[in-house]
């Protein structure tokens, strides 16, 4: 009865559907660059040169490519501000601020757990190292 | 103050921070596998190759380097079964249920505005469509 072939209205819509909306938005929500992106917009409007500078790591052509692909999605709003020189800010949409929502507590749980997570790390990397200088 | 050379519990964690083990985390939950195997965990335990049918579209290795990942970082738990064959399954940790959990509350807003995600996406490539054949 679930046709994923086609998203529309009518069908239910599925993250794990290779050609839903949904899923094609959490690709690009999800992108390293997104979620940072995501999480820096939820403090304000920003420009450019400023976003890129806050998303750090990020290469000018990485964070225009997400900024257009999240700007497609209905997420990010660019506006071109008639300023002498033209300047462009880029803000969140009110949809774009619930994505941003959901990005921020998921950041934020990862930070809380930022110590037990390098713990897990470390842990990890060790056993590895003992595993393999066991003879089998 | 804040030094972020070194994830450890005095410093402050910052999914910006480039060396926070919360932004390694963060990189590792949200690569589109990532997101996808967790979701795909957070309904239960998982073998391998029902996994990768879950999360359609991805491929053994792929699979097999976020699960890695997920692991490393205490966020999923593989555990040998000592069954005659041996089977190996995924499960969640406590940790990775609550990052699945927000995960999960991300993927569900999307599903719920696909259609809108759909139409947004839509109008933009009519913009670009539009704005190429104009002449400047």
């Amino acid at each position: 009865m679930t046709d994923h072939s086609e998203p529309t209205d009518e069908l239910i819509a599925d993250v794990f559907a290779r050609n839903c909306a949904s899923r094609a938005a959490l690709e690009d929500v999800a992108s390293k660059w997104g979620l940072l992106a995501l999480i820096a917009l939820s403090e304000g409007s920003y420009r450019f040169n400023a976003l890129r500078r806050r998303v750090d790591g990020v290469s000018e052509k990485m964070l225009s490519q997400t900024l257009q692909a999240l700007e497609r999605d209905g997420i990010v709003h660019r506006e071109v501000i008639t300023t002498i020189p033209p300047r462009v800010e880029y803000t969140l949409t009110v949809f774009g601020r619930q994505v941003a929502a959901q990005v921020s507590s998921l950041a934020a749980l990862l930070e809380s757990t930022a110590p037990e997570i390098a713990a897990a790390r470390e842990a990890y990397a060790k056993a590895q190292a003992a595993s393999a200088k066991t003879p089998m």
